[in-house]
């Protein structure tokens, strides 16, 4: 039982960490502010965002000192700058746009208001995807309250517009972390208004609640939790006894995981390249180490680009898959001398390390598209004879004493999410699965579900598939009766089981 | 519990039957011949074969009516012509080539025996790739006697080969049904040798000996069975209590799921096309049904060769990755008019039906990649108004009242069985799947394995994925003590859990 | 001025012999009687056809001493056997649907009889496509009487059907060196009827005339000449003062080129050595030597079927293509010892020699994709101490003292000629060619054509491309009068000059 | 004579115009500032590195009116600002990494001084690429003046670095139109200091001196001309008898144009478009208008990503490529209601028109990758009925009245110079034959040139290629003595006629 269990966490992702050692909150951001990400969360466009709406300019006061209202007189939330409403809203739309599973959503389900007399309490990047996903909400029916999961993610234009259109939101860029907890305080203990569903992400909403207001899970439906870390807590929980209400885990449904590793990496690994470095892919060598989801995508983009790829693997079922695909696998001790790219989607902890940065060539690029900034040691090369220099936003070169450079993105951070971005499109998978599962916790009968951690059941995971398709004009068969019964299954699916990938 | 067996059917497979349509044994073969042909056996290399050593000349006298000698003298054996057994031993070594697994197995587990004491009883496919399968349990210590899974498909020099080599093998090509059972009833039934294990493919043997000789069953160690067909019997038995030894599904392991629906299909559609109609891919518009495992292959292979190509898909989850990966997803009623080549790999039953063959334009090519022959329903064109041409070796023109041809390969069964061959590398896979799993019930402690149907422990097929890596000079890494700990697995693995694919 | 002549036999084509050694006559085959076959003609479809109507029962006697009639009495053909017609027109049925331009051509032009008057003798392979041609020249107006260029590539069936619809044909399989110069001296020199148009395919017809019959050139409005060898001889003519008629350079328009070169390699390069090895392409590490038009489809096609390919060059502006298309460039010695495939498209000679065959690891399959059979040194390996064996059609093993074994394929030959088909699309753009050049000669203007040899006129290549589109549903776009005007170009075109690749 | 010479403007590049309308220069340019910028020139890298070195803060002042001085008290330049060196420096250093032929010719012609004695006076776009270039030539041996060809192209610090390194230059990013002649003048009119060599981009300094100064072109040893414009303008001249040098057209060299067209477009498209958009390129509709390089370049790489592409094609032969590579041909009517994206190369004007921007659906995307800024018909959509709206950096929504957006990039001007950068790898193919052309031009015997405007010799371009090759660990085969022979081709090349591409 306990191991099954353990299983979800490992679901298709190599990228998943599940060592023993103690999770630290967001709220002790390392340097990068990006320890408590998820492969699924990004900052997705706010830089293009950016270029629109400069925040230089901004006044440095905090907003918790400032009264601020919204056109219609609202004052319930706390954001940087009420007065950028337009610009989010303006994002807000522009991401709809790629977000077609919400907007069916509201469309479908909008009369029928499934989430009418649901309570959110939310805690999330605040993005412009985010901000259609809560909109949605509203329109399903839900009274929200929301809160940030990261203190440098927000986007403060879109919460400006998330305020104005009458969302309480407590949010905004730099927030110190006593900031963090005050704003996710604001959201679950408002005035006549108590929660009875959680949106989490990262785990630090529902660990608030179970420290200060234990008595609130009385009432709570259920918790929907999206990150590998807050799924990790959630596991650690139900383990010991002490999850009192259901779950669901939206980060492994069958969707999601090919979305968010084979299909984004596949297209913003070659943005995160080319926005930083102006590498030209044809001919280059690139050695990508792990050959999973991500590795898969990697691979599959740069061979299309033109690229010489090789894999390293531990798993010999992946890497007989790697040979199959075309590509030579080998040790990174055995080509790291000659290639020009060195990219990290292991999910393992110091795969690169000095041994290899040092026979490294001059200008060899290595970067991360795995867990977390475990994958490339650090450590090793932050040692007094090697010179880093930062050349750019997210570049540096460390520098041997001989002159060799070595051209380090992101400090090893997730390339993706540091260097590209999200597109929306895919975010619109996680949204609408966090969505769909909210709306089955609020609206399952008595006893569906018990006080453990769920996947979305497959035909929530082939409905959420199927609101997509319609971007692509993209027409489904129906089975003909004759068919079904053929196969052994309902006309409408579930088509496949649950572990199907 | 009894779901999570059918699930075993079920994955990664969407051609695999389940109705509960009576089973039928292959002694009664349509006129095709391939009724029980489950996709991972073929008549592989068959072709080639005959290139070289032509059948046509031979006598006509049934083999059960001659006395024939091995150059040592045995006789326990019946075959067609024991002077073949040079031209059969040539294809065997081939053979031996592709296949590296088993190679690498009789050197390494060669001295230790681990077969010794073994006797199996095996009914499979009688190749040159089966019969490196053979002489490997041999050379691992087992004791064998075979006979033929299917009255077409023997290799007659390959049986030969065998026999002289001094396997007791009983099979020819075109057995008949009498002979068929006589053959395995000899297998079965030897003097001062009984069997104690089970190598199936279809089920027949271990049908005939449920019928004829329950009481071997107590000595016997255990079932390995691969056909689609056997497996589903098994459970059969195994729900109604009457499986009364331990079995080994190989057909759903990870590493041979892959290689048998992906990589195998990716290169055999091709060669099955290019076969049989000197089709030029480049510019041709395609429709595959059908987009999981068999699909997915099909498509990649007609898209690099610059074919454009649609896809027909009821799951949506399928329907979905088919759009990411560049196809565009309709129902057959709207391309069926323009497209120049049909192809269904869905496991289901007439996909294609007269209202699309009525439709198709003159000299669209139609054929079938996936399930047995039900995906065309052909009993919906064999009426009096279309005329059948039989143009070429698998290759019918059905002509329309108007003149119009449809082109049908391989009258709709598997194309790249009848039209092409199955290479002996991914037969590898299969045949040291099939080893092993022999190995792992022959030694397993008491108690390891109950009377039910398992899937091959995931170590096992690791390691049969690693088997196959010295081919392609792949060189695995290796984790350190400290990255096995930082992911909680052990260093030799399992990687993955089960279920990963 | 002779420099740009010599620049035509290398336009785009790597694999053109420019040696000054001797010419020799196809009368005088190798061993392997393909000698004079230039990549752009081929013994298309003969295996398929083969399947059907198998030759082994013909009788042995001479075609020349039978007197066979058709159906409506004709006698003025020789051909092995006048009852195989209706196998032949049914390959010549199946032919004209991939041929869409021809059956074009008889559409629009059928009706004006552009060749009404013309008398073209011609010489080339007899097959179903070159039936397909001169059936289009006789529905164009022309009479026609027709020999076949090689000695072994007549398909007798399709022969019999072009007899029994009414073109005198003199050529059978298996002709005697007497009789090739029989069946040609019977088509030039037929009562009451003198050629006025010669369509050549390696220049032995031109050279029988030139030899037997000079005074026919005062009627001869040009010649069309397909083969390499062919226009060299042209050329050599032509340099010293001895053409005395147009000719009409058919082998080096572009869309020919790019066809024969590019995209048909592509495909008949898989089709090749899955027929001859059963090879799996996933993994396996295969050379290329030369990245010219053929080695650009050749890498284009492994690389997408999962081989890891690597290109060795002596051109550096190819060697950087190959980079940037994605594949390692090295030497043939870096990489002999690693490779599973060597394949030779350079048109050079030698290029696989002893000390590379000495080095290949056991199984290495050599093959050769370029210019006749010089590529590979096949001299060298023809030694007291190497074993052959011969193990399939087509497939030699060549036996090293230690045990090793080289895979020859096709003798060195060639291996889309040898071991695969030209799909009747690609002789399609060859054979539409050849009939707009005759069109184009015996239509032209007096003087528009000097006693030179010219490649087809820009705007014909273009009008071949065509009436290729129709058979893919492709719309063109049409220039508007203010775009021509912008671009300085007609509206019809051409719309590039020359040259333009 | 004449159409070869126009011949050689068409030669591979469908987007070049060849209209007779007037050229006007870019002291003119249209509110976007890219009139006269040709394809192969680009703003390489301002972008990355602004985000280093802002220029915002910089102090408005004219630099004509600033004493600035080097540290070594150098004052022959003209600036923005002589502190920004350092930052200039890095970036070159960056870009040398990238341009291995110039540092090769460094090192191999460096001792020798090839262009001793040469005076050079430049006017190309100034940035890290063409400063390594500048550089190059001086170590070479070369006297150079340098101005910029384009008012805002110009990278300040670059410019500084130069300025400091020694080399007198005059340009600063945001000249007016006076500012730009001045710098033009100064480059050429200094003290003591006579150019013999020009090496012109864009053909202003050219015109500046036959207009100011044309006794100068007595000393003038040649030209070299990047540019399609200039080339035009040379060709001319040379028409009318007025081109009193020798005058090298560099842009149309083969490995210049497959760079520039096929491999930098292929990559730099899906750049510009992430950058701008965040489109998700998988199961996209993408209509690609034109299949030249340019257009083969895009969809190989959409293809590649997922998307699925449509091409427009006039030319038929162009069409059939794009049959067989894959794509659907059709018209843009026809598709441009159900697209996503609309990528225009053809070089052609009014492509895009009204009539189809009408038809789009909500939230296209509209971009040009071919020439200039004509391919898209802005003139229609400038009009009172549409609201246009600035939403990110060279991203305009064009809003009809009915709330459809037209997402519209660049205003149509190149989308891979306006919102991607040119890999310094690129620019390093045409910077190394610019450097080469002035060395065959100022070393050539007399007459070997003569007042004419020439392609680099084969020799020179396969040189270029050569020496690009090490970046990729490329190793090129040797022809043998015998070889050579065989093929009629000398051992060192030139390997393949001028025209083969």
């Amino acid at each position: 039982e306990e191991r099954s269990k353990k299983h979800h966490l490992f679901q298709g992702s190599p990228q998943i960490q599940l060592s023993d050692q103690k999770q630290k909150f967001n709220k002790c951001p390392t340097k990068t502010g990006h320890l408590s990400l998820s492969r699924s969360i990004s900052q997705s466009s706010t830089d293009s965002y950016r270029s629109v709406c400069s925040e230089s300019s901004e006044d440095e006061s905090s907003p918790k000192d400032k009264l601020q209202k919204t056109l219609k007189g609202l004052s319930d939330f706390c954001i940087k700058n009420i007065k950028q409403a337009d610009f989010g809203r303006r994002e807000i739309e522009i991401a709809q746009q790629e977000m077609p599973a919400l907007m069916a959503l509201r469309k479908r389900a909008g009369g029928e208001k499934p989430l009418s007399g649901a309570k959110v309490v939310g805690c999330t990047h605040i993005t412009a995807q985010t901000a259609v996903l809560i909109e949605t909400l509203c329109v399903l029916g839900a009274q929200c309250r929301w809160a940030a999961c990261n203190i440098y993610s927000t986007q403060n234009a879109v919460a400006a517009a998330l305020a104005e259109g009458g969302t309480p939101i407590f949010a905004w860029r730099g927030e110190s972390e006593n900031d963090f907890w005050w704003c996710i305080d604001r959201c679950v203990c408002a005035d006549s208004w108590q929660p009875n569903m959680i949106l989490d992400d990262g785990g630090d909403l529902t660990h608030w609640i179970y420290k200060k207001y234990p008595s609130l899970f009385k009432r709570l439906k259920g918790i929907v939790e999206e990150s590998v870390t807050g799924i990790y807590r959630l596991y650690q929980l139900s383990k010991t006894g002490r999850l009192c209400v259901p779950a669901i885990n939206v980060n492994d449904s069958v969707t999601k995981q090919k979305f968010d590793n084979l299909y984004c990496c596949k297209e913003s690994l070659l943005k995160g390249l080319k926005r930083t470095t102006d590498v030209m892919f044809g001919g280059k060598q690139v050695v990508v180490c792990g050959y999973g989801g991500v590795g898969k995508g990697c691979c599959a983009s740069l061979k299309a680009m033109g690229a010489i790829v090789y894999v390293t693997e531990v798993d010999p079922i992946c890497a007989l898959q790697a040979c199959m695909d075309g590509f030579r696998v080998t040790t990174l001790c055995e080509v790291v001398k000659q290639v020009d790219v060195v990219i990290t989607c292991t999910g393992n902890k110091s795969v690169v390390r000095r041994e290899h940065l040092d026979r490294m060539k001059n200008g060899c690029i290595v970067c991360n598209m795995g867990h977390s900034n475990t994958e490339i040691d650090l450590e090793s090369i932050r040692t007094a004879e090697l010179r880093w220099e930062h050349v750019r936003t997210q570049v540096h070169h460390v520098i041997w004493p001989d002159g060799k450079r070595v051209v380090l993105l992101a400090e090893g951070r997730l390339l993706n999410l540091s260097c590209s971005t999200v597109p929306s499109f895919v975010l619109s998978i996680t949204a609408a699965t966090q969505a769909l599962a909210l709306i089955e916790l609020f609206n399952a009968p008595e006893g569906r579900y018990k006080h453990d951690v769920y996947l979305l059941p497959k035909k929530m995971d082939e409905y959420v598939a199927s609101l997509h398709l319609s971007i692509f004009d993209a027409h489904l068969s129906e089975l003909t009766d004759d068919q079904a019964k053929y196969l052994g299954i309902k006309k409408q699916g579930p088509f496949k089981p649950t572990y199907y990938r």
